[in-house]
């Protein structure tokens, strides 16, 4: 159903496309200085003030604000140098096929005596180069040191060196394949699934497993490990969009749960310069506050943070209406929490078996 | 030249040998009830009286205390009845060839009305279980939620129920492959790796991989993830044991690296019960406090609670002398930390290029 066509693979094009971008960047500073002029960089802004909430497409997004970064101004001759060397080392690092890690770019730049006075001054840098390039930076081959895992029949095909054109049906390890850049770059080949069901938790990404979730509802299946890191909604986003399949969302039933699932669809207001990491068509399944009262779970009462967390969210303009609203206010009706594990209560197999159908089912109106 | 014998699996051993030890301990309390005598079992004490240092094999062992849990004494029904339903609940999950977590054991526990207070009191007699019988939960199908992640030259066969016979090569996906119950449950069929490498980081991993360390290295890498689960030392010691490879560990240059390289290799006080999540002869290669200062490397001063950590790992017999008492007096003297990406100040392959290959030689010597 789901093949791969004979144009160029989106990995490659994605990999071209973030070159080019550097080289574009590359150029302008360059023939600025060869006019004798002082180079300079406008940036989308990322202040607190610029990023607003598009009602339309229900997310975070950076409003018209630009900063100028111009080395005419002595003030911005630091974090303008450190954009440069920073786009000079990923150009590297793309062109060589590396990738690196977060921390990695902050001693990366001690090898070049480029100051970073600590990571998060590094890590902001960064992100001023996606917010300039409209680029995640997994696109540049900085990838989070945290990984998540996914399972179920879906052939890719590898795009990094060294393994380009080799394939692997990722249904052959029941323990699961790590998400790392090799599969977020890899292209997708083809697959028998219709849908995806990311859970929150590995225990029951291996009960998904045993259970045959994979076969019974085609679906792959992902472990997102708590809130998924963002190659992870990346590639969730990817098999969305690529291969048209349904995201469903399965957490603990509680306010941290349901704020991964919206996380996952409507993406963070720090990550509001990127288009690149939702999932605007996704469900969140479960568990609902009202699952609790339905499926007489064992549960746990609220603490005060999650009650303050709860009050928090409500006002966020994310969760204005639908189930988003509704469930909050249930989790604070009945001051109660469940856990995805508390289905044991009636057998290991009685989320998979009688939960996640009747949850799919009532997906399908949402 | 590892390869596999015609006699029964390993893997299929130790399944045939739970079975038989649960089996036994049922016959047992039957055999005691149908003589009309009170039920009784004896269990080695875990009580810190009774957590002894072994100067020999380097170990936390239980000595030779006791305790009687006897159904004739009203306060031993309740932990007594507990661990016969946990002995019934996982003779099930072994039988069905299911796996679990120890949540899930917690709520499971609600569906044959055993009552725990709390998941620390189930977790307790499952620890119990693994003291009776002399083995760890994952011989009876309880896996820890957390996973890590494997690569490398290793062709594995899967045990488990629908992968029976099925073989994977574990070179065949770049990110890794996630250690969970149907890798090791595995039976090793071949490897051309000559080492096993474990690393503390996500980011290292990928490195190791990019870098072609399991083929410039012959070794099987291994992401530990932080204080490595269960399941994964269980891995380890499984590769060092059954393929009689050796086992190199590579952590942070701090004192919480140290400790996760000496429970790798001797284990902990609070799994003195067991002898399968040790690597006695597993080598602990840096990063070294004596390396930060030999390699120049970006480093962080130590705070108060690295100190006092330091202070209290100095009392430990598992820090008596060599290489463990010799580097914490050394990250005491210099007052610094480094971490394993400090490498990257020298080019982001420093650490595969030169570091590795002139601490793996120093290790020949250890």
């Amino acid at each position: 159903m789901n093949s791969k066509s004979s144009e160029e693979s989106k990995a490659n094009y994605r990999k071209r496309e973030v070159k080019m971008l550097l080289k574009e960047l590359g150029m302008k500073i360059y023939s600025e200085m060869d006019k004798g002029v002082f180079p300079e960089i406008n940036l989308p802004s990322r202040s607190v003030r610029n990023i607003v909430y598009d009602e339309k497409i229900k997310q975070y997004v950076l409003g018209k604000a630009f900063v100028k970064r111009s080395t005419h101004n002595i003030k911005h001759i630091r974090p303008f140098t450190q954009l440069i060397w920073l786009a000079y080392f990923v150009n590297k690092l793309v062109e060589q096929g590396k990738t690196s890690t977060l921390r990695d770019v902050f001693y990366s730049a001690q090898a070049y005596n480029i100051e970073f006075v600590d990571q998060a001054e590094s890590d902001d840098i960064i992100t001023d180069l996606e917010a300039l390039l409209s680029k995640a930076r997994e696109d540049f081959n900085v990838y989070p040191e945290e990984r998540s895992a996914i399972f179920g029949d879906l052939t890719i095909e590898y795009t990094i060196p060294g393994y380009e054109g080799k394939r692997l049906n990722l249904a052959s390890h029941p323990d699961g394949y790590l998400i790392g850049p090799s599969l977020s770059t890899a292209d997708f080949v083809d697959t028998s699934a219709e849908m995806v069901l990311a859970v929150e938790k590995g225990g029951l990404f291996t009960r998904f497993v045993e259970e045959k979730v994979h076969n019974r509802y085609k679906a792959l299946i992902i472990d997102t490990a708590g809130q998924p890191p963002r190659s992870t909604r990346y590639m969730l986003r990817r098999l969305n969009q690529e291969l048209g399949l349904p995201v469903y969302i399965l957490t603990d039933g509680d306010v941290y749960g349901e704020h991964i699932a919206m996380v996952i669809i409507s993406g963070s207001a720090g990550a509001a310069h990127l288009r690149e990491l939702t999932v605007p068509s996704g469900k969140w399944i479960g568990v609902w506050g009202s699952d609790i009262k339905k499926y007489k779970l064992p549960s746990d009462p609220l603490t005060e943070i999650d009650i303050k967390r709860i009050y928090e969210l409500k006002e966020d303009p994310r969760y204005k209406g639908g189930i988003w609203q509704r469930e909050l206010d249930f989790f604070l009706k009945i001051k109660k929490k469940s856990e995805l594990e508390a289905f044991a209560k009636y057998g290991l197999t009685a989320i998979t078996d009688k939960y996640l159908p009747e949850k799919l089912e009532i997906a399908k109106s949402l």
